[in-house]
């Protein structure tokens, strides 16, 4: 697999994510034994203009989990403080001479392409502006689809929340429709529905989707149920028991069923649901790990 | 010994701080040699909600000398800002699954105890709240005396300043408590002597205790002089001068003894003071690494 | 070579920058081939009371690349909050019982020679106060013409940009003075003149030096073009292309000289510039690595 950068969740292609997700399967018994001693004098720079320690903890980890280290600061727009003024192209070039790779989240859409144009050192996105990619979150969710349902050809997946602004479902449901047989079931308020963009796209290639406005209605069809915020905002005019799963709801999945979430969560999501074995939402950040690893590991070793 | 997680002085019973102060001891020697490569690949997350760079250093310089890694943030409030509102339980949940171990700072009593009820991996308490616990002090302040005075039973010990909202000093008097023959000298002005929860419990283990005014009436008579911050406002209708250390009053300190001093101080201790053996602040910093990867190692290897 | 501490550029004298250089060119294959395992257990604290993530970075790349481990604030201000208000002393003593070496920024000028007055393990400045030393930059500076023009006996150079107000520029006339035939030419604007005591101590020294307001009346003449930058209010007044270059002025620049520049820069390096092997301004920032990891082992071998 040839990574040089990674900006955007288009770039991957049904091959190469049969390759990472493999990898990431591997590297399990990396973080089990300890390290591989291939990274132990690798550097990766965490460039975040915005705070996510999410995010970066979860990079950080698997640059750890792999042998390496990390230079990392939580607020690179000193950087380019008004004072100095330097433009994010000149911060990547220098930060390029101290590293091996480049994590950066940006506060501007395009901002990790920019970085990605100048960097003498691979650079992936984690994250550029409201409206941008944050492709390792979707590979994240794709890997844990495939990691828990043990497939992802033929997976029912129930999409549920806001859909309209939503990026990771946006990304999955674009990934998603790269496989074969994948049926799409989204579950949103009329104001919050799935972009005309991504339905298009998926009636172009033939991908089967619906749209509801119940979660209850179609929990018992499938496997995975996707689950994302609604802020209270969102929810004036809505039915929020629509929008929400919890034990009562749970008796309806199937058993091999799970649910996801990308966390932070809001309410939507019962607390009683956390300890149902159905509950992935917790194992899924563990996944971020292992797909991170096998990520920065393939770029690492270009 | 087992220790799943360490939330408050309380837990620690006489045999379990004797084992603790023995790993500590050897300790020293993988400092000096540098690492075990036991613990290569453990990594510590430094999870603070407030700032407190002292006691975040204190621990990742401890699990650097042990050989392990280090995430660490300095506002991990992020996680549970204003726009996403994730619950403390959430984030420990995510992060026990980029670690091995958590260092928490909250800023609310029993944030540390909410943290360990869900942590899937192993939770110290570095803070709780102002009123809170903060247990590793009170082992690397008793740890300091086993080391310097070379037992713990038998100890008199001038606790001087604030007694009243004295953190350190308060969990320190409930763990001497547990020893034997210890004698304590509390040196307070009327208004912040050591309060009646810690005076009731030292009656009811027939533990020896005193309350002065002056610390120059019994500075002759102790081995452990420690010393506590006085705000200016505390200051009002005292007679600062007898809460204070200075050269003159160090005459009539036993050779042997010593000073202590949680630090940061304010101008309770006079600078002429600094170069005497017997201050052993700043080598109570150094124990304070020494327990402290005593702490992690029994800990990472439970 | 002995180096306790590094406080100031004055200490260097020529030979101590000879082994010095010397021994940063050998890092480079340190870098490449991976750490030394030598300092695999040391520890550096980054202790900044400014944010400078560039030298920060710089600073803690070179001990990750020499294979040893980090402790960084980037608050290092809140060891002296105003709640408690201890000394920069204190915190310097307290920082040295966690780590081998210090690397500080302060804010106030003296800052770091305070540090290392009390330190009981080696402090290297990295910046004090507006008008203070930050001594590292001016070696690194120095390192790069070294390398890149292979000898600095003889070297002629231009400074351009505001050289009144100029650390790097100003630091760094210093240095080049010790050395043998080397020519300094001084461009910039009337006000902004190089000052009084650096063009003292040149003809104390019998140093050749010339003062112009164009860079293009010499630029045929020089090895090094070394770049300034003029804030917009210092642009008032001043025909701004007589201290900019772009791809016209590099026309008239010797084939084997270069162009550096401490970054970040403004507008006074045309983004035309860049592509051209003569820009070495990049260059310089990986250079800074080097003679970083040279000083940090000198100084944890002493």
């Amino acid at each position: 697999m040839i990574l040089q950068h990674v900006v955007e969740s288009q770039q991957f292609t049904v091959p190469m994510l049969v390759e990472l997700f493999n990898l990431a399967d591997g590297m399990e018994r990396i973080v089990n034994r300890g390290g591989t001693g291939d990274y132990s004098n690798r550097i990766l720079a965490s460039l975040f203009y915005e705070h996510s320690t999410r995010t970066r903890f979860s990079f950080e980890s698997a640059m750890l989990r792999l042998g390496g280290k990390i230079l990392a600061t939580e607020d690179a727009n000193q950087f380019s403080s008004s004072t100095h003024g330097e433009t994010l192209e000149d911060t990547v070039r220098v930060v390029a001479n101290f590293s091996d790779i480049i994590v950066i989240r940006h506060n501007e859409v395009g901002g990790a392409s920019r970085a990605a144009a100048v960097s003498s050192v691979p650079v992936i996105n984690a994250g550029d502006g409201k409206g941008g990619e944050h492709p390792t979150q979707a590979l994240l969710d794709l890997y844990t689809i495939h990691r828990e349902i043990k497939t992802i050809d033929g997976v029912k997946i129930a999409m549920v929340g806001n859909l309209a602004d939503g990026r990771t479902v946006r990304s999955l449901a674009y990934l998603l429709g790269k496989f074969e047989r994948v049926k799409l079931y989204f579950i949103a308020p009329k104001a919050l529905r799935m972009k005309q963009d991504i339905t298009e796209y998926l009636q172009q290639y033939n991908v089967w989707f619906t749209e509801e406005e119940d979660l209850k209605k179609i929990v018992n069809e499938v496997d995975v149920v996707y689950m994302t915020r609604l802020e209270p905002d969102q929810r004036v005019g809505v039915e929020p028991r629509h929008f929400y799963i919890d034990e009562f709801i749970m008796k309806y999945l199937p058993h091999k069923s799970i649910v996801m979430h990308p966390l932070p969560r809001s309410n939507e999501i019962s607390p009683s649901v956390d300890k149902d074995p159905r509950a992935a939402y917790f194992r899924q950040t563990r996944n971020g790990i292992l797909v991170r690893m096998a990520l920065l590991a393939s770029m690492l070793d270009r």
